[in-house]
């Protein structure tokens, strides 16, 4: 079955099914609020992008595109992605879903950083990623991964 | 018998330690390799506290203080502690070591951010942190939660 990576948009349903994945915090939270408050309304955008089974989504991850001003890791600084919350629900993992968000997220041509469990390290390789050289100062409690695409390199820091 | 929190310093026993330590990433690899490289020397500082128990140590946290320009969270804005990498081993939860490392971070009387793992809310709840409103911008995939001393308020977003 062909998957395809849909953008999400902000709704109940979405917001029901976002309940099953672990990583379900306060940003979840904030939709939520804002949904019924009126703030946003229904099926408004939001930075999710998702691959679904049938009609469950079963896999999804939130990216965003930060100015250069704020690029602190890329050489030259550019406009680069965030990627966070990649998530496949577990009875849906090894099937290639993580690999395909990835991949997704990589056609845009921008740079781009995560910051992964400890424990996704071979799975970030895999899709080509590397660690960046840690800086305190930056990086804090993270452990950025960086994706650089042809012709961009690390940033060197301080 | 008396618990103290003790500022750990960066040898070899200590970073042998930390590998116990779910939460050991790039921050750790790096201060192994400059120890290696004699880039740093052996019981340099770190930004790390921990508590032994008889000489293993047993939990940790990292703090580090940042200065009041990149104040995001606060009002007044004002310099603030970075808390990261609280954790307690596995033998030794439920005892009151998280707290205690908590309780030395507060002493300081600066106000504490940090972005703890999604479960353990109720820990910082308890331990008198608050939830930020979220901002994408500003919090990504991060779940903020603040230590507000006295006579600090939240800082409105935008």
């Amino acid at each position: 079955m062909a998957t395809t990576v849909e953008k999400l948009r902000v709704n109940y349903k979405t917001l029901e099914e976002f309940k099953k994945f672990k990583e379900y915090g306060i940003q979840e939270l904030s939709m939520l609020e804002d949904l019924e408050a009126n703030i946003i309304e229904n099926d408004s955008v939001s930075p999710f992008f998702g691959i679904y089974f049938g009609d469950k989504l079963v896999a999804r991850m939130s990216l965003y595109e930060r100015s250069a001003k704020y690029d602190q890791y890329f050489d030259p600084p550019q406009n680069y992605l965030e990627l966070w919350k990649l998530e496949v629900l577990p009875n849906y993992q090894q099937k290639g879903y993580g690999s395909k968000l990835v991949e997704f997220a990589k056609q845009f041509g921008l740079p781009i950083k995560t910051n992964p469990r400890v424990k996704s390290q071979a799975f970030w390789e895999k899709m080509q990623f590397e660690n960046v050289t840690y800086d305190m100062d930056r990086d804090l409690g993270e452990n950025p991964f960086v994706w650089y695409p042809e012709g961009v390199k690390e940033q060197k820091i301080g």
